[in-house]
């Protein structure tokens, strides 16, 4: 698979903690120019994003992010809010406690109250996967699926670890065949994206495929 | 400072991501038996906990947390909500990348709303020292203290570093009076958490002095 196909794949990604307005436009100038599938950045600057994109590229902002213990009307305050300021695409965190408790439920109906404030733009689940054991993966794969969730994500890039193969392939396995996965958090190279998506990845969260993409561009001027 | 006297100051906290209510419960009885100042727990635990504490112990809460770049309404969104579901304290995060490009002014008024959300409840405003210059926490002290917050707070936890001596000395030196200083992030020892209050800190963020009391009443059992 050629880079620029790969790119048609990615969530073009900046949620860093001290980004300022110009790494923002820069990131959706990139995004605009390589095709990405969408912009991913925090929600502070999604309505600016999204009147300098002006429907050139997706956005997509995180939702109860990174943690995922907010309460469920804080994250569907946020995601309503993302929407109305211009967000195509909402990523939320799950409430880890919940699905270590068992509480797998009140994971899928947390899930529904969110997708229902998105009002219907596309709605990713964040998993946290180095978080949890392999059970716990498949019961979070079951529970994303009842929720009528659009993807599931393997891990929010803030936690000790990031996207793993042996994840993805789980994820494509036990969630419903209507849930695409994305692979986000430490994807550096095009080796690894072609891996993820041979993998059954449909999205994947990175900025450093795009960095690959403009050194390739400056090395055959 | 005998260690008893330092637990007043303590925070004793479990912000962990998969934290479940039996930890949440546990946090909450050692708080009361060693006399701290609060509990600072997760937004979705907080209803719970306060229900629980029963007024033996203040619920204490995070914010806009650990990123601090969600919406100045979100932010009072979840503010607010801690406070009818009875936090008596509230950590929030700044947005750092407004600081990173001079914003002070939005810096200030983002915190005097979520002073207003909190109804006159006590408000801890954190920095995250370890991603500021020197300049940028000298800025930050004063933002804070325009803004008439109750404390201004190292770290979360969740970035590159902790709470260090010469950022808490800054704090207590650029910062306005009146307002108080939390140190937290990493503190482990009981000559840490002295130097941090003979260096001005009024409040400590850990789980670790609790630890140490446990300890040394079974070793003098």
């Amino acid at each position: 698979m050629e880079l620029s196909e790969i790119l048609c794949h990615v969530d073009h990604t900046n949620l860093k903690v001290d980004a300022v307005w110009k790494d923002i436009q820069a990131l959706v100038d990139e995004a605009i120019r390589y095709q990405c599938a969408s912009v991913c950045i925090q929600p502070s600057f999604v309505k600016q994003a999204a009147e300098y994109a002006a429907k050139r590229v997706k956005i997509c902002t995180v939702i109860g992010f990174p943690n995922g213990y907010n309460t469920v009307e804080a994250k569907c305050f946020e995601a309503s809010q993302a929407v109305n300021d211009g967000a195509e695409e909402i990523d939320m965190v799950i409430n880890v406690g919940w699905l270590k408790a068992g509480l797998d439920e009140k994971v899928t109906e947390e899930i529904k109250a969110v997708k229902k404030a998105c009002q219907g733009r596309l709605l990713k689940v964040i998993i946290e996967a180095c978080l949890l054991t392999e059970e716990e993966k498949i019961r979070v794969c079951r529970a994303v699926s009842a929720a009528g969730a659009d993807y599931i994500k393997t891990s929010t890039g803030f936690s000790v670890g990031g996207a793993a193969f042996e994840d993805v392939a789980l994820m494509r396995k036990y969630s419903d065949p209507a849930v695409k996965v994305k692979a986000a958090g430490g994807i550096r190279s095009i080796e690894d994206a072609q891996e993820f998506l041979r993998l059954g990845a449909d999205r994947l969260g990175t900025s450093s495929l795009v960095k690959i993409a403009i050194q390739n561009e400056k090395e055959e001027a």
